[in-house]
């Protein structure tokens, strides 16, 4: 399964192309829906008062209800935008953003309004598509769940089995401590109030994989395959397999995990290794963190440059911003996640 | 340019096939050699006594001393195998190994010997692809270079400039403060001496790769890119870009570096992104840190089990293990990142 | 450049999301619409009196009238379809179509009505996507043209220059001798009136390659890359370059078409090669011939098999069909090989 | 599974890359090399008098005789070199060979020595390849045979089942008809007295494919999956599934196969389609033709250009030729379908 996200934030419309995928498949549009609404803005205070209905049309590839197998295709239609706020800074390259780079990388022919294809809202036909690959993973009782597990330094508490994390994916602040959620979002109302963004980090895990997937060679490496997934994800930086940067601070015999058998299973005993062992699953829950960067559109004062007349310069935004999009991002990680595990099962 | 690395630590030769290596280089072995010497084994107490020439064979793609555009192929024979080492405990997984993972995957036929295909000696091929890559980026005036950031919780001095990672090259341990480099040392002599391992991070820069470079798109996302050379390194765990998890304790005002002109040219004050803003290059060093678990081949008895019996068991690993591989991966780390960054230029 | 084609032929809408487009493109959509009405069904007595505006909308990837180098995706509606004619027959494998292969691919849930993803309609994104990779060639100077060579034994005349083919593209019928499409056509009406159809063939050239694309190797091999395209084009079931199968009547005397020096380029005398040696461009036009089957649905009883009864049966199709498809598949296969002369040149 | 080919014709060695072979093929090298005697020359007056000993080397991939999944890596030594012969000529450009077009592509650095990596000569690696394969699809009952079915313009007898074709893989000239073989023979000898060569056509079948492989789309088609592996076969120049470029001579009531139930299974009564229908097997046998170009290296005197020079020039070729490589070119054509008909089963 292969999947190609189009769209710019202020075009036409939004959308993902989804080969591969196999048919017959009764694909629960609600439960896509739900995870729309979970990503969609405009829920509380934390987030951009843009309000999109991010109703998903679906193309092609669905007959009956069911998947036919060939490429299925969706449409979200853009409705609320409001373009005449880009206008006057386009020249003033965002920093944090890509505008410069951008620029660079497209001869300035990229849509600038609203972060054009570079905006957070092409999360959402990715979370169609992720929307799609957890439901075949479901027919092989493979679950995918995450929670914030950090807000600008604020921890939540350790994950502990599929049933708390499903528990989160119904929270519009999806944290398995309510307390520890109530301390992120006070930190995010605080950045908010002085015109600041914060940043965090969400793990992830998918239950039920079985051992022996992967490999340990470039392109067919578990690791990497889930990677390149989740730094496709915007503000993504950083991603962590298991005990990940703790390893640094490791011996051998803490990180080593022993094993023992369990009712004919081969378990590990602390799951360091994140599931996977030399490229390859190992059976116990494949679970990762990843490092979002804080929100880069801030209201304050911030230096730049004038990319037009190559100066430098003092940018003021305005427009709709989240103060931070970790909780936003929580159903985006899952559906890179749920992506990533089906082609490592060569779904 | 695709490299294909194979081999198997106990089998008659390893290696590495190029596709795609520009005509005409004037391939300088000596620098390959050079490469391969700092991460060959055998130097010091710090490593496993082990000891190969380790010296390739240039099979094809080479004539006249130059690249000729077809498939370059070498090989480096095995010579220093003591297979009897491994028959003893050949069904005993040993954990944080992917002998469990690696049976699951080859149904059992997987060359088990010194871990086959899994051995950190096939990362020999792996730096003769990077040596390739280091000449074709030095072209173009792109240099490589990494140290040694942490080991075992020691942290090395921050990261200034080319040059001292220039310097940190011609070390046999290669951090930028010796004095850390010694207590680093210390770590890993005291975690030999209690038949343990430790494990650490490396920090790796590309300089002077354009602005302009990679998309936010999956699969040619420059992050995404690099992640996927850097996790099929043997033993990494996590991959960070510019500040990294730090993002998760910073406000978007911290993180969102200031941009400014610098002679016609757009810099970032901090560098915090890394180099890379939306997947895309921005002209500042492309910065990373990997981090590596822990050698997982201890002398410890440990708990696991047998995998022919299916039962517990326990282990007492004999043969020849490194307390700490991560000075020698400091020039693979620096080969995943050569290759990496020829595929973002498009080489 | 990749294209990515979605749709069925009786669902909402069909259309193609294109990666890679280079920036900057001022796509002349007239130019598209040109191709599109020239594969367009409708036009006269040989084809199908279906009728589809075919009028594509652009949902992403150009700003201002020009590409933004982010993915582009067009859209069309299906309006003319009824669904009735084919609820009568699914169950009968159209003899030559791909419906037992389908039902055997996809477990019976493809959309049939109308062949679902594999009718005819489906080249009407790819006409879109062949538009676009016009305009880019057609900066670099390079041009595609395509004739029909062959219907049901009556071959057009042969082909001299690039002149005479961009005149073709003018005519309804597209021969380079319009006696010979005169007897072309009278060819078609006689199996149209004996409810039959009838197979031919396309020759195609693309001129102004440079020398010096491809590679001799699987995968980057200029044969093997128009090959993979063409083959991608419903009903085609030959690919021949330059002499083709009549290699098999040649000595090497003949084939080896003598080389020249024209003014400090390199010329071959015939072009027997079809411009490509040893998987490379020479220089020369590119030239293939591609052999389209006849249409399979005919009006004819037709001998089968009920795929759910598992029984023999015999098959009366109703419905739109064309008695020949050749002249429509012009425009497609010029397409097909402007995306693969793009891949070639690595746009 | 993925094949890399390397080597060059008078370079230290040749060889292949083979990734993703399934664990635990014990691998019949002997079967291997009854293919690599069927391609290697020198066997008769047909074949060029130089003779190599063609024994594979496996590096890798392989332990106690099973492949292990890890790659596998067989090499051939280079053993019988001219390379005299060719520097003397090194600047003509051969007619019908990729002299110039390779200069173009590699800037003049390629190995020119006997045509470097473009020489025939690299189809023993690809025999080895394909013999791998060939042992894989016979688990599941799937065999592939090829006979020469024209030379220089005689026809060997049609193909009617798979053990014709068995007893091909036999015969030093692999045709069903010895006295049609006899006819081609002496049309190979008669070039060869007049120093010239000839082309010819085989026709290959694989046997026991189930229905429902491949798809419509770009990239997943069984015909452009062949096809892209056949073309990459060097002198293939036209590949044709089926009744092929015969179509154009067809009816759509000829054409159209009526299918039958037989014992359960739909099958075709002249499989007109060569087993593929829309991109997808139907469960017949699938068959195509491949047209080989006749060996452009003759000893006759021929017009070309000098590359050095930049003007015209007259060649007179030493050194060792086939006058025909159609016989040799048996087993490759074998080896290319076995790894297509891999890569549609996903092995």
């Amino acid at each position: 399964m292969k999947y190609s996200i189009f769209g710019e934030s202020h075009g036409p419309a939004i959308g993902v192309v989804l080969e591969g995928v196999p048919p017959g498949l009764a694909l629960d549009l609600d439960a896509v829906r739900f995870d729309l609404a979970r990503r969609a803005p405009g829920k509380n205070a934390l987030s951009t008062p843009r309000r999109e209905g991010d109703e998903p049309r679906v193309l092609s590839g669905l007959f009956e209800g069911r998947t036919t197998g060939a490429p299925l295709c969706a449409v979200i239609e853009n409705t609320d935008t409001r373009s005449g706020d880009y206008e006057r800074t386009k020249d003033l390259a965002r920093p944090g953003h890509a505008d410069y780079a951008a620029r660079m990388r497209y001869q300035g022919f990229n849509d600038y309004r609203g972060g054009g294809h570079f905006s957070g809202r092409l999360t959402a036909p990715l979370v169609f598509a992720g929307g799609v690959a957890k439901q075949l993973l479901a027919q092989k009782n493979i679950y995918v769940g995450a929670h914030i597990s950090t807000v600008y330094g604020v921890n939540d508490d350790a994950l502990e089995d599929w049933e708390s994390l499903r528990a989160c994916a119904a929270k519009d602040f999806p944290v398995l401590s309510d307390e520890k959620g109530a301390e992120m979002q006070q930190a995010i109302l605080e950045a908010k109030n002085e015109q600041d963004s914060v940043g965090g980090a969400i793990e992830c895990a998918v239950f039920g994989l079985p051992a022996g997937l992967g490999e340990p060679d470039f392109g067919r490496n578990a690791e990497g395959i889930f990677s390149q997934y989740l730094f496709a994800v915007p503000a993504v930086k950083a991603v962590a397999f298991g005990a990940g940067t703790a390893f640094a601070l490791m011996r051998g015999s803490e990180a080593n995990d022993p094993l023992y058998m369990d009712g004919g299973v081969v378990r590990a005993e602390q799951n360091c290794a994140g599931g996977i062992n030399g490229g390859i699953t190992n059976g116990m829950p494949l679970v990762f963190e990843a490092t979002l960067r804080p929100t880069p559109s801030i209201a304050r004062q911030q230096f730049t440059v004038d990319l037009a007349k190559g100066e430098n310069a003092v940018l003021e935004l305005k427009g709709r911003h989240d103060p931070c999009v970790i909780h936003r991002a929580v159903p985006v990680i899952e559906a890179a996640a749920a992506l990533a595990a089906c082609e490592l099962l060569g779904i």
